[in-house]
């Protein structure tokens, strides 16, 4: 069986986006000064192969935890669906 | 009125992604060999003021034609949700 797993990595919300800033300030530069804030991260999809999804689940979350985010400075969620 | 859009932005499948490929062999040189392919994005969180959630969602929209996403090579979608 395969599976699709989508991960969202955030920076955790006490760590500066210098990146996400700088993204904000070039919207209000172009007249976008309704967008009171901007936070970037990386959106991962990984194709599984597993014999279930609490299996593939798994998999990913191993992949997070050891290569995929920081777990000092990151934060991730994930969701997993068969194909 | 305050919404939250989450912003998913990916290469179109046509476009090669280096960067997905190296992190695929990263995970493979870990032992992952059930991850069969790996797709690199990004993820942007905009915190909007607006009066409705359609202004909000066309102000979202509007970010990324002009300024988050490159539509030659990059699709994406999002989610708005009052906060």
């Amino acid at each position: 069986m395969k599976f699709s797993s989508k991960i969202k990595i955030t920076l955790r919300k006490s760590i500066l986006d210098p990146q996400g800033k700088a993204i904000e300030h070039s919207l209000k530069s172009i007249g976008y000064d309704s967008i009171l804030d901007t936070r970037i991260g990386k959106f991962i999809e990984l194709l599984v192969e597993a014999d279930s999804p609490e299996k593939a689940k798994q998999i990913t979350d191993d992949a997070c935890k050891k290569l995929l985010a920081n777990p000092v400075m990151e934060d991730y969620e994930f969701e997993t669906t068969e194909l």
